[in-house]
């Protein structure tokens, strides 16, 4: 064990030298870097794959749900979408050296507020792979060194991409040690992890809330912490109900298992009657279970196919990662702001409505990462909002807010240029 | 003691209740409640001097320091220069509100991010009581509540000023409980407000170094740290004598007891010779100690009435808060640089260079909240730089960095508008 620290210790300094000469790296070199790593995952698809092969069949046989198999397992077509999403974020233009305000003062001092990398980023993720290089890329692309510690479920498959990402960023130019990886998946590194404040300027957590939460609690550093989603879909009373089943289908349906899939549908009462039938049969077609409040039983109970069961007080602001939604009647947006505000973790939440006042204070009112009008929640997402990739989606207010690319990984610095000014 | 700690953390609700309708109170009522604080202010004149007085005395008679006295003390002209300050803020965009980014994606979907307040920021401070007034002010604006917790040495100043305060915002349309003021100057209240990040978003510690580290160590919310400033000034082999001179003698002695006050000049070799003598001589009509490096002593030993004493280790990397500047002469720029990154705090940094590959690499290299080019230390300031007045200024690299004001003090949220996009 001494020795995995003595490991750890040697890398987070060997990452905070590199990150000194990273944040002078001309765009030029950056770019090419990430276009060689892009290149170099296919070339080595043969060795990536098997070693995930390894890991999906040892995962298998723990034990580990169907939901969680998905998510570790690659294949040539994921490969080739890890690769093109590489190719987007070098299309980027580079954060760094971004002016982000200039200004001449009274005075003549010239001011101007210049974006900068924040250093080292430490991430800490478990089960889904290509977050070893979604983050490597955007933080290599935004000056930043990276110390990466994945979950042992998909060891195997992190080294092999960390490897091929070192081999090709360093070859292209990028200082040696800027991206360094943690062999070693005992837990107990992490702890030792948190601590480093000195060689790690912030920590992304990604995975299951019993990790955010350890990870909040424990760091020493900054955390931009978030991931968990408990997600609200309100349908006014002057919704397309068209609109209405087919946003709350996707929301749901298309990948239940994410942070971004709805949990909850509210309903107002003037409009429970026309849209819930539908929309119950489609969920039910796709498998769905609906934890149904008073109001909504009384609609449906005459409909044929569904699985209802009466809604239960947990039930309300519980993230359910399934084909489970809770869904019920309100009597206002006004009930539903409420709503969401006393249940909502800030993720993604939308309305659905024709009526620009409403959509107008459920935009302002409510507060969360991301809220939708007349959209899926399921678009939060740092690709689908054209950033190429996402470090991470933070639900937190400080830093960054919502999907977490380039910017989201950069501070400012002041630059003030004079000819001998001096203060009064 | 517990009859406080009850108080603090009903205090501490009502500040949340009130964020939540101060997120939306319009940009004219806030602006008019700052122009009626700043009136009030003067009007409450007698009453403010009068217990700003008491404080004075009773300092004083404790033994408080000269320089701490002075950041104490009120008088006509500086509650003038305070209400001034806050019509500054007032006349200032509404941060809340701002699109900071737009975009329509190929699917159609307006994509905006737009600021937004961060909730109930609390405010630890020691001594200046006009800190009572410059962050209330500036949280109003940006639509946060605050809770103050002001030093026990400036008690009696601090409840008038925040009293007015609350006062006039009331009457002018801000939601009741969005200022709030502990009176109890218990230490271990502190300890119980850091744990309180159900109802505080952001602590800001001001005052001295221990106080600072307290509140990182112990805080469960955010913080945003800074004010210690070991601030060098570089004086390059291309600078202009006469300006090199008007610079570092305005750093060091215009105000020496604050955070951007010169703290170490580094001389280049080629210059060292033209340059100390006179500098030293105008450091020493004004009083200044020099401590000084092998290389400076054998070029200033010879000049006299100077107070002189060789540095020691412990010198580099000193905040002396007094007329005390250590003084080295270095080789390059390189030296000069290695040193900064050393010794520096990451505060503010000068270079007086006439070389522009030197104020470039200096500007680029230096990785402090505010670098120089040509220009005092000094002027790193909330209203120095035209934000109407600061919070405080940020050495950290996260959330915000250098003078923090209005923007430095809201979050943002994703808004998604959309016609019923769902995710292929």
């Amino acid at each position: 064990m001494q020795a995995a620290v003595n490991e750890l210790e040697e890398k987070a300094r060997q990452a905070k030298a590199a990150s000194k000469k990273l944040a002078f790296t001309p765009t030029k070199i950056k770019n090419a870097s990430l276009l060689a790593i892009a290149q170099t995952l296919l070339e080595k698809e043969d060795l990536i794959l098997r070693n995930n092969e390894k890991d999906y069949r040892e995962a298998e046989a723990s034990g580990m749900s169907a939901a969680m198999l998905d998510r570790l397992m690659l294949n040539s077509s994921r490969l080739k979408g890890i690769s093109d999403d590489i190719k987007t974020v070098a299309s980027l233009p580079d954060p760094v050296g971004e002016i982000i305000e200039e200004r001449t003062l009274p005075n003549g001092l010239l001011l101007s507020k210049r974006r900068v990398p924040l250093g080292v980023i430490g991430a800490i993720y478990e089960s889904r792979p290509n977050v070893t290089v979604d983050i490597s890329v955007l933080c290599l692309k935004a000056g930043n060194a990276v110390i990466l510690r994945g979950g042992k479920e998909s060891s195997r498959s992190n080294l092999a991409l960390a490897n091929t990402v070192q081999e090709a960023a360093y070859k292209a130019g990028i200082p040696g040690g800027s991206v360094q990886f943690i062999e070693s998946t005992d837990r107990s590194l992490v702890d030792h992890m948190l601590k480093m404040k000195d060689n790690i300027d912030l920590i992304i957590p990604r995975g299951g809330a019993a990790l955010i939460r350890f990870v909040k609690d424990n760091a020493a550093m900054a955390v931009v912490a978030g991931g968990i989603g408990v997600c609200h879909t309100y349908v006014d009373k002057t919704a397309s109900v068209n609109n209405a089943v087919a946003i709350a289908y996707n929301a749901k349906v298309q990948r239940p298992t994410v942070c971004n899939a709805l949990d909850c549908l509210l309903v107002h009462k003037d409009i429970a009657a026309d849209f819930l039938p539908g929309l119950a049969q489609e969920w039910a077609r796709a498998g769905a279970e609906m934890h149904c409040d008073r109001r909504t039983l009384e609609i449906l109970k005459s409909v044929h196919g569904l699985t209802l069961k009466p809604a239960v007080e947990e039930d309300w602001g519980k993230e359910f990662l399934a084909l489970v939604g809770a869904i019920k009647v309100v009597d206002s947006l006004d009930e539903a702001l409420e709503h969401i505000e006393r249940y909502g973790s800030g993720h993604s939440e939308a309305i659905i409505s024709e009526d620009k006042n409403s959509i107008d204070r459920f935009l302002n009112e409510v507060d969360a990462a991301c809220v939708y009008a007349n959209a899926s929640t399921r678009f939060t997402d740092g690709g689908q909002f054209g950033m190429g990739a996402e470090i991470g989606i933070s639900t937190q207010k400080f830093h960054a807010r919502g999907p977490m690319a380039l910017r989201e990984i950069t501070s400012y610095k002041w630059c003030i240029i004079g000819n001998g000014q001096v203060r009064p």
